[in-house]
C-alpha cells in the first residue's frame, strides 16, 4: 500500500517541531513562545466572534487583518496575504514559485523547515554558510549554475543564532538575486529594524510575519506576509479559500491594533533577554547579539547536551541542537524574569558541579 | 516579474468560493452552512481555552480532535488526520499521493475544487461522468490507459447534486481501482450510511468530513480524515506541523461529544429539506433525491439563472451552476424553516410573473 505515496514523502524524514509536553509539566523555554498573556483585546475580540457564532464560513481574504496591517505599516492592503500561521505562508510560497525539480536556497544554519517543504514540493535545496560571524557571503545572492533556483529564504532574525542582517543589505541581497527573496521576519517585533518598507522598493522581496512570537498567540495560529500585489494575487490562488477562521482573524486585528501591549510586552522581553545574555556570557556561554526572544548560547570547551539533560530533569525545555559541521548549543527562550533566573541558576548548578567532578 | 511564478499557478483561474456577503446582508443559502447555532458545549470549551490562554503552540496532533472521532465511530485514534478544514486534508491527501505530471481523477459534475488541487500540483485530472441517474458507470474504476492515476475523489453525498453512491458501490469501487479512493463525506451526517466503518476493511479506502456543515462551524475551520494508520503516518509529514489551533481542536473535541445536539440538528434540517423537496418538485423542478443540507433544482423548460437574478435582487442567496454538457440548475440551502420558505415563495412568485409575461 505505501507504493501509493510519492516516493519523495517516502524519502523524507518529516519536520520535527520543539517538544510540546502537556500543560503544566515543564517550564517551556525551547520554541520562543512568549511567556505573557495576550492582549485582553484579543479575548474580548474572541468572545464577541463566539457570540455572533461560527456557522458562517470566514471572510476568505481575512481583511480586517489586512486593514490593520496596512494601517500598522502604511501600506497598501493589497499587498497583504494572511496564513494559518506563517508555516501556512511559507507553504504557500513555495508552491507559488518552486516547482518539481527546481530549487531553493537557505543559508545555514537556520529553520529547517525551509528544506523539508523542498522535499514535499519534489524540489531540491542548497544551503550557503553564514560565515563565522553570522554575516552572509557573496555567494548567497548569485545565480545558481543550474539555473533552476526559484526562491530564498532568509530568518531575520535568524534561528538559532539570532543575529541580523541589516537592512541596507538585506536589499542588496534581494536586488543581486535572480528570484524572490522571502524575509522570515517571526522575530523581526524584537530587533532593531525591520524591512516591510522595503517591499515597494523591490519587487523581489516579500516579508513574512507571525503573530505567535511578539504578540503571545501561537496557540491561534496567524501570520501574514507582505509583497507587491500581483504576486499577492497568484499566491490567493494557490492558498486554501478560508485558510484562516474568523476567531483568529478578529483576535489577530485586535492584537495588531493594541500598540500599547506590544510595547510593554517587547520592554519587558528586551529587559529579561539582556539580563540572559549578560548571566550566560558569566557563565563562559558564546552568546552573539540577541535581536530576537532567545539566545543561542555554545561552548568551546565542552559538549552543551548534559546541560540540556539536567535542565530537562528539572523540569525545564530548552532547544538542544547539533548542526554537522557547526557544532551544538542551547537555543534557551526569553521566559518570565522567575523562569529565566531559575533556568541560569540551574546552568549555573550543572557547571559547579561539572567542573568539581573533573 | 511575473515569470518568477511557476507558469502552472499563472496558467490557473484559481478556485471561486460561493459569495460571503458582509454579515446581515443577505439570507445565504448558497454555501451549505447550517443556519443554526452550534451546540453550547462548543462556545463554553472556546471560553475555556482562551481563559487558559493561546500563548503556547497547539498540540500538532490535535489529539483531542482525534480521541473523539474514535471514541465516537469505535476507530483506533491512529487511523485520524485533523485537518484546518476540510480543504486542508484535499490538499494534503492531492500533495502526499499524486505527484508532478501525475494523473487525479474526480466524477462529474461535483466540486471543481479537486481539479484545483491537481492543477497547484502540476499534476493531470481527468473526469468521469455521472450517468443521468447519478450513478457511476464501471469507467469510474478502471486504471488510466497513461498507468499514472494516482488518487480518485468521490463525494459522497455528492454536490451540487445531493445523491448518494451506496456504500456497497463504494467498496467495489475502492477494491478495483489501482489507487487510493478519498470518499469526500462532507455531507454525510445528514445521510442514511456513511463508510467510516470500511476503511479497516479496505486500505484503499480513505474518508474526509468536516465540522462545517452538520456541526455548524464553517467559521472555526476544522476537518478529519479517517484512513489506514500508516497512511496517516506519511500524510504528518506533509501537513503543516501546527495546523489546527487550540481553539478549533478544544470546540472541535466539544461538538463531536454532543451527541444530542447533532441528533436535534439532523432532524430539523431533515423536517425543512423534505418540505424544500416536495414544494420544489410542485413548482416543476427536478430535485434528486437529498442526502445532504441541500437541494439540487433544474428545469428542462427554462434556464435557471434569471430564477437565482430575481432571489438575489430580493436578498436570497442561492448557488447558479452550470455545467458544461449538463446543463444548469440552482443549488439551495436548508436554512431555517423560515428562510426556506421564503425562498420558495420567491421562486413561486418569479415562476407566476414568468408564466404571466409567456
Amino acid at each position: 500500500m505505501t507504493s501509493h505515496i510519492r516516493p519523495e514523502i517516502i524519502a523524507m524524514a518529516g519536520y520535527v517541531p520543539g517538544e510540546q509536553p502537556r500543560a503544566g509539566e515543564a517550564v517551556k523555554l525551547n520554541t520562543n513562545e512568549n511567556p505573557y498573556r495576550a492582549s485582553e483585546r484579543v479575548y474580548a475580540a474572541i468572545r464577541q466572534a463566539a457570540e455572533v457564532g461560527l456557522s458562517r464560513y470566514p471572510d476568505p481574504a481575512a481583511t480586517a487583518v489586512r486593514e490593520a496591517v496596512a494601517q500598522k505599516f502604511q501600506i497598501d492592503p493589497d499587498s497583504v496575504l494572511c496564513g494559518n500561521g506563517s508555516d501556512d505562508l511559507l507553504t504557500i510560497l513555495t508552491r507559488t514559485f518552486v516547482g518539481n525539480g527546481e530549487l531553493l536556497r537557505l543559508p545555514y544554519p537556520t529553520y529547517i523547515l525551509y528544506r523539508t517543504l523542498a522535499e514535499i514540493q519534489g524540489a531540491e535545496s542548497e544551503t550557503v554558510q553564514f560565515r563565522a560571524d553570522w554575516t552572509l557571503p557573496d555567494e548567497f545572492c548569485a545565480d545558481s549554475i543550474t539555473n533552476k533556483l526559484r526562491l530564498v529564504f532568509l530568518p531575520n532574525p535568524n534561528s538559532p543564532s539570532g543575529t541580523t542582517i541589516p537592512k541596507r543589505r538585506i536589499l542588496e541581497i534581494a536586488e543581486k538575486l535572480p528570484c524572490p527573496l522571502v524575509v522570515d521576519e517571526a522575530y523581526a517585533d524584537f530587533a532593531d529594524e525591520h524591512c516591510i518598507d522595503l517591499v515597494e522598493q523591490c519587487e523581489k522581496l516579500i516579508v513574512c510575519r507571525t503573530m505567535s512570537k511578539a504578540y503571545s498567540l501561537a496557540g491561534l495560529r496567524l501570520g501574514y506576509l507582505v509583497a507587491a500585489p500581483h504576486l499577492v494575487g497568484q499566491m490567493m490562488k494557490v492558498k486554501d479559500s478560508y485558510n484562516c477562521d474568523t476567531l483568529s482573524i478578529m483576535a489577530a486585528a485586535a492584537a495588531i491594533t493594541d500598540d500599547d501591549w506590544q510595547k510593554e510586552n517587547r520592554r519587558k522581553i528586551t529587559a529579561t533577554k539582556n539580563r540572559l545574555t549578560e548571566r550566560m556570557r558569566c557563565l563562559g556561554f558564546d552568546v552573539p547579539e540577541p535581536q530576537g526572544n532567545f539566545t543561542w548560547n555554545t561552548r568551546k570547551d565542552m559538549p552543551v547536551k548534559p546541560i540540556y539533560e539536567f535542565l530537562k530533569q528539572n523540569g525545564f525545555l530548552v532547544r538542544y541542537m547539533d548542526y554537522p559541521g557547526w557544532g551544538d548549543g542551547l537555543r534557551i527562550s526569553v521566559g518570565t524574569d522567575e523562569q529565566t533566573e531559575k533556568c541560569v541558576d540551574l546552568i549555573s548548578e550543572f557547571l559547579q558541579k561539572h567542573a568539581r567532578e573533573s
